[in-house]
């Protein structure tokens, strides 16, 4: 009998904050350019004062990826915690809005921790720089995992920023125990190169003991496994793992698996933020799994949906992806 | 000397939240199309239950105008209410990010009605639906109003949606006052035919005894004097108050003063969503108007702030304004 869920996601459920923004302004404001920096209430409340008018769009990594697979009509659901606020209202009905199961039970609307938001500065070089602050979203924890519905799923796709969360580690091992003992597969993306640096032993455990599918782009892969050049990294990689899905930016992907490498172009028309891009690849590429496409196929699903979301502001599919895997002659 | 404010607003404060739809969604869900229609707390509900995921983006109609006054650098105020929560701040910093002045203190976290939003459906042809759910906006009222501030106004900008408030009747009445007693102008739009119809007898009173600039579309224009011809209400309205702008869409605008009409040709390059096309016209052809501009460039100046809101989904600029107008040899 088919599982009910092709793909669950687990990650922070975060409402993004977009404003564009001069590159001056991220040097006046201590803002790295082109990473994720964690902040805290004090801070967000500092930089959301000194940013221009913004809008609202529903983000969050893992979040974004099974908005596009849903968008794409596979059967999926996410697992993240907000709070009942009118943040969380908003993300909640997104994610449904979308097609995507969401049930987690939200912290009661006199705790302390607010619905995450991330405020997204894009410059005018389409770059987008990410000042998290995660709020409730931080204290995923194993009570969040359902193991029924873990144990129906697929595919896992893990969210790598959660290794910032000390709770989390245990809401992975949870969910990867019930989905991989009932016959599942687990993937995860290393999220960001930073990321990686803080938490390197568990990824490489993790990765190791877990992961059939890992998701990075070059930079996360040279922090994840250090090597004079980008092949060589991959192979390391591919030596753990059944497949490897790496993003390189303008060229495309490589999508290594027993032992063969493909290389799929990249699809962007025109380049607006670039917020979300990792994100869409990871949803292409599952949509193309779970339905059984070959290798090369997943990744250029993966760089076309990447390239819809980098085409205009938010993270979240505004065109529609299925149409435009026909168009290209991949549906 | 100087007055602090160029232009000062008053009108609904709300947070819009934006979805494409079908036409079929809006014939499904009782929607009536290319209009405002009020609804109460169950109603907001149930229907953004229904809607697909939405974006977040600050709008109320004066507060556009507002907003689009600032970010051509003009000196403003907006007057609305919101509530301290997480909407409300969204609201508060948009207005203040984008330059304009926002002092009114917000309902507490407690009170029962939240900030207003409107929910915004836009169909594949651009046009716009709109939802209201007023919240705390609605009881904008006298205790509003600081004379100090409307008599430090050289306008005043008067949104007409909120006639459907008993309170604001005389919070209008008060700010004119205090204006119009400091030797001030008063403006308003006449925002929807059908809150021109349901308040037909108070905007008669208001336009004759204190309006001096009116702004309207055609379909509000035709609810206010009704003549067989355009030509015939505009000249109407014309011997009533000193200046009518007029929008005609896709037409552009006419403008009437002094016995002499002008047309000031559109000025919109694609046109995405309709959203807030009446509110940046008023808002560039305020900024003509309170920079001694002529009647023809006032209108132009308008015309292109209308072009580039279309544009894009939202209501608030995105574009540099000023720039636009440098393009188009207006500044």
């Amino acid at each position: 009998m088919a599982k009910k869920y092709q793909v669950v996601g687990i990650g922070n459920a975060l409402v993004d904050v977009l404003a564009p923004c001069e590159d001056q302004f991220l040097a006046d404001n201590g803002v790295e350019k082109g990473i994720m920096q964690l902040i805290d209430t004090a801070r967000a409340s500092e930089l959301y004062g000194m940013m221009g008018p913004a809008k609202e769009v529903s983000g969050g990594s893992a979040a974004n990826t099974i908005a596009g697979i849903a968008a794409l009509g596979d059967r999926t659901a996410y697992v993240g915690k907000v709070k009942a606020d009118q943040l969380g209202d908003i993300f909640e009905h997104d994610m449904r809005a979308q097609g995507a199961d969401f049930e987690v039970p939200r912290s009661p609307a006199d705790a302390v921790d607010e619905t995450g938001r991330c405020m997204v500065l894009v410059t005018p070089d389409s770059e987008r720089s990410l000042n998290t602050y995660l709020g409730v979203s931080e204290h995923l924890g194993p009570d969040d995992i359902d193991p029924a519905m873990m144990a129906d799923a697929e595919w896992l796709y893990l969210e790598g920023y959660r290794f910032d969360g000390e709770l989390s580690h245990a809401a992975f091992a949870k969910a990867i125990a019930a989905c991989k003992g009932a016959g599942g597969k687990v993937s995860v993306t290393l999220s960001d190169p930073f990321c990686v640096d803080r938490h390197h032993q568990a990824f490489r455990d993790m990765i190791r003991d877990h992961i059939d599918l890992l998701f990075c782009n070059e930079h996360e892969m040279a922090a994840m496994y250090p090597a004079d050049t980008l092949e060589e990294s991959i192979a390391e990689a591919a030596s753990r793992v059944e497949i490897v899905a790496c993003t390189v930016g303008a060229k495309g992907a490589y999508v290594a698996r027993g032992g063969e490498t493909v290389l799929a172009p990249a699809e962007a028309s025109k380049v607006m933020d670039v917020t979300g891009a990792g994100d869409l690849f990871a949803a292409g590429f599952l949509h193309g799994l779970v339905n059984r496409r070959d290798m090369m196929t997943c990744g250029r699903m993966g760089c076309v949906a990447a390239g819809e979301i980098i085409g205009h502001i938010g993270a979240r599919p505004e065109a529609d992806l299925g149409a435009l895997f026909k168009e290209k002659g991949l549906e």
